[in-house]
């Protein structure tokens, strides 16, 4: 209480100095957009920003990993990571998820136009690497893992009770992009495990630790970025 | 950090022994595996695992914040902050990124059949958010922040010279999936800062701090997950 109470009184010295410096440039966003060029010209001059090409090549970072949840024509939950993932569309909400037809998941997402995303946090990384490295036609993942499959409310697919969040979709539409065929889903119900809602019962994802996917590792740890400075347009044309 | 940290030594720990006492069990697969059933066990009793559901909502993360480049029809170099892209096909590399009607990108993408994907670091959260927040229909966004255009050396659009990893891409198809209209593109080229090159000339990602979104915020700081326990299947069918 004390502690942030001086804190409030240094941040106001330091925006009174601000506005008062600013005085001498042209208009508040100048002096804004003033620091940010400085900013990036030691940037650019301390590493240059010479680019190398390297042909086509995934250079994509983040990336998710998400394990999508379907039933195979038994029955049989299935689990698989993927990493081919985005959110596609907003109104109504869908997800794109890319498969090979060499996958097993492919098929059992065809036979019931549905899947679910689950949506894993850090303590569940083994996990996401065994579903991700094994194939459900050899085995039933559920029960080499010990994980929990139960059946969606709202589409015919299983979610994994143990993962955090939840999202049931069902199939829209899909394209075929070469590789991989890229399946739309519309997500029907989210679901949160509670023990991420705060006691107001609303979401909290400070208490999320996920998992970050890139160039064939995983990550986690994220930081909010604080204090992230504005720059504010001047010339609207 | 330092928390995260001792969280490692501490896992680290445990792992060293119920190896150990794994070696009482009928094999390796079966100790790891239980070891995975009693700390899931544990996880499940201690927080139930309890599902809410929030109706349709986006749960997603973490959730990628890239951005795009395109050329208005008459050639202003434009860029806009885009969370709903993901990987949507290998062989050939496609990626797929969502705008809406509404966004100046939008036609510049559909003038040109062409964009960049732009992969920000943390030093350029500003811009990220600078870009996400103004339509360029507006103004030079360019001018604006004082970034640097530069014409893809195979596709219709620019890259921002000061951002570490360039995927030129080139339209392939699109789907209108509701709100969103999502573009197919083609991987082109990638190019990648030589500051994020080893001395040898091989990508080293140990040196590129992302920007991951999600829920409306921006974060940095990943660390590596190592140790990853191995579950190793052993019901094969």
């Amino acid at each position: 209480m004390q502690k942030s109470r001086i804190l409030n009184i240094i941040l106001a010295s330091v925006i009174l100095v601000l506005l008062f410096i600013g005085k001498d440039s042209e208009s508040p966003a100048e002096s804004i957009k003033g620091f940010f060029s400085k900013a990036r010209s030691v940037d650019t001059s301390e590493i240059g920003h010479t680019k190398r090409s390297l042909g086509v090549r995934n250079l994509v970072f983040p990336e998710p990993a998400m394990v999508i949840g379907s039933y195979d024509k038994d029955g049989k939950a299935n689990i698989m990571t993927a990493a081919w993932f985005g959110v596609a569309n907003s109104r109504p909400f869908k997800v794109a998820v890319s498969l090979r037809p060499a996958t097993y998941s492919y098929h059992c997402i065809m036979e019931n136009m549905a899947f679910t995303v689950n949506v894993p946090d850090a303590s569940l990384v083994s996990y996401v690497k065994f579903a991700g490295k094994y194939s459900g036609r050899d085995m039933n993942k559920f029960d080499e893992t010990g994980l929990t499959a139960i059946k969606s409310e709202y589409v015919n697919a299983p979610y994994v009770k143990e993962f955090p969040i939840v999202l049931e979709c069902k199939v829209t539409e899909y394209h075929d992009l070469g590789s991989h065929r890229q399946f739309i889903g519309e997500v029907v119900d989210s679901k949160i495990d509670e023990s991420l809602l705060d006691e107001e019962g609303k979401v909290n994802m400070d208490l999320f630790d996920p998992i970050i996917y890139g160039q064939g590792k995983y990550y986690s740890g994220l930081e909010l970025i604080e204090n992230i400075v504005e720059i504010v347009p001047e010339k609207v044309e």
